[in-house]
């Protein structure tokens, strides 16, 4: 029968411990959220909803069409004006998802003959880049410029580095400056994805590029979402003009896909302006992630110090941490719960990110929590 | 330098006549629109830009996480459950792009071992899908259920007949009953990409598996996008339920993609209920896209045969696409282009949609324009 296989790997999963299911929540949740990826807290923001509001009724529902055909807006041709003016890049480009925006700048920036370094702990969406482009991938440990040196040394032609600067599972960091100077020993173009380090790193949020003088430079291509701290959906890529000319010609999923939504444009442009407005919301974000790490080191638990605003918490399984999840949620408060296959070390954990809007008394009643159900 | 190969390959698109470059379109533009995927015209519609405008003030600006954690809303359930019903699926699963969902789709049903039948003309996201899946692909002649026979006759294992339902270069519709028939004789599942059917073929736009005695059946999964005929973006996967709980479980791009937002979810409902409520709409497309192919064969232009809502007119070179879309332009038409490289034969066309809202005026005077300018 088609599809028979299925039922088997169900079973397996079962087996496993493994199964994984939606949980619709309500407009309204009771929940206090330290799972979600709105790190700014601006995903509810009325300027925010009002952006999306506004753009729905002036443009439309949708972009009707391919960003080549009739799916560019002047919208979009704004967001990504200030997009790039805030980051410090020449151009930037949006597409419907930073899934969607890894892809075209991995495959669109590596050609047959060419190198792509990847980071063995990069996003689910850069390892799909790095299968799907033409070049040859080589994997390498994870955040070691020493072992990109090695990997760009064997290899003569077209290269780039692909790394993600702030990774999700454990919220820890890329040594970007240095993979900037090795990819420059060897002629190596750098891609970055920013998902989690815009809006929280750097001056005002202007990401990790710029905090590590990277923006603008011509051998950097950052890629970023507008779903995480701009409260949106939709992704971008970052970069030299021509860069971003290249990607307008070259990138499958730009030029085969719908544009995104007005709406989405619109409250990621609301967002963005807000965030211009009051820079102070970065910081908040990343002295929240400090508060929380410390408070959890103090209680005992295995936490990794944050780099950005995701902290993460060693779970002794992948049963343990759905158990820790589940008695947390019955507690009124939702984590994250990463377990394989989503982690790429096999180590399960809560992760919890460090909203800039979370209170004192939001804070303490978290750790309580965690504390509390431990397993 | 890094990057420096990029400027070659643009010199040699310039040489090709192959330069791809956007244009930004205002609020309210001035041309009469036959180049978007806006089949039943309700991108505008005020019911579906307030679904919109509602879904972002009630849910906010985004989905803030992968539909895992914090992604999922019940509005995104409300849309999966009234989907499925309408096209007669069991169940529904919604992505952030018709791209994702198609990647979701093929690399989730062809594991290790497998084989996937793919249509030569296939879409770009399901060729994407053929190369990130585990299993082996083989690309069969366009619309040939004996080819896809010949192919299946080779193969032990489990196996996948992948096509679009309309293929969107010209518009011509897929074998559907003749492919589940060949699938079913070696226990194939077929996977259809039903982008282009979906609110235009079948019983008031339940799409082209709905119209092929197809929807519901325990071995067919469609893909459906919300950004053509439903006026929004995103896409779904249609199917049996065991297949779309393994695509939670198993799919890259649903696990770690942020869920779409709230405004374009609701912008597909409100769209679909709309739909629903006056299922004319599709039979008006298709007769609007019929009523244009006389029209333009009348005038001796090589126009095929629509199936759908698509209308392809062949132009004699790359750049006599270019020049006759930018004089319908001029005259106040705006038409697609396609041309290499995305057509799959090479060969330049314009491609015309049939909007459902199309008048007999506006349809003349299209036609007027398009005869007057062609090369």
């Amino acid at each position: 029968m088609a599809f028979g296989w299925i039922d088997e790997q169900a079973e397996a999963r079962r087996r496993a411990g493994l199964v994984r299911s939606l949980r619709p929540r309500p407009a309204a949740s009771p929940l206090l959220d330290l799972a979600s990826n709105d790190y700014l807290g601006l995903a509810r923001h009325p300027e925010v909803t009002e952006g999306a509001a506004r753009a729905a009724r002036v443009w439309g529902g949708g972009a009707t069409g391919s960003r080549l055909v009739t799916g560019t807006t002047e919208l979009h041709t704004e967001l990504e004006r200030e997009l790039a003016e805030f980051c410090g890049a020449e151009a930037a480009l949006v597409f419907s998802s930073g899934y969607a925006a890894n892809l075209a700048a991995v495959t669109a920036l590596a050609p047959h003959g060419s190198l792509i370094v990847s980071d063995a702990g990069n996003h689910a969406s850069l390892i799909d880049g790095c299968r799907l482009a033409r070049g040859t991938t080589q994997v390498v440990a994870h955040a070691d410029p020493e072992a990109v040196r090695k990997a760009l040394h064997t290899h003569d032609g077209p290269a780039v580095v692909v790394c993600d600067t702030v990774f999700s599972v454990d919220g820890d960091a890329a040594p970007l400056a240095r993979l900037a100077q090795v990819g420059r020993e060897y002629g190596a173009g750098l891609v970055v994805d920013d998902a989690h380090g815009l809006g929280v790193l750097g001056d005002g949020g202007r990401g990790a590029p710029h905090a590590q003088g990277l923006a603008g430079a011509a051998d950097v291509v950052a890629t970023v979402t507008l779903s995480k701290s701009l409260g949106s959906q939709g992704g971008a890529v970052l970069g030299p003009a021509r860069v971003i000319d290249h990607l307008v010609n070259a990138a499958r999923t730009f030029i085969f896909d719908t544009g995104l939504a007005p709406a989405a444009a619109g409250a990621a442009l609301a967002a963005l302006r807000l965030l211009r407005r009051e820079p102070e919301r970065a910081a908040r974000a990343r002295a929240v992630a400090g508060e929380l790490h410390a408070r959890l080191t103090a209680e005992g638990l295995a936490a990794v110090r944050p780099d950005a605003a995701v902290v993460s918490v060693r779970a002794p399984s992948p049963e343990g941490a759905v158990r820790w999840a589940a008695e947390c949620r019955a507690a009124g408060l939702a984590v994250g719960c990463f377990r394989p296959p989503s982690v790429p070390d096999g180590v399960s954990r809560l992760r919890l990110t460090a909203r800039a809007d979370l209170t004192g008394d939001q804070l303490e009643r978290a750790v309580r929590v965690i504390r509390r159900t431990r397993p």
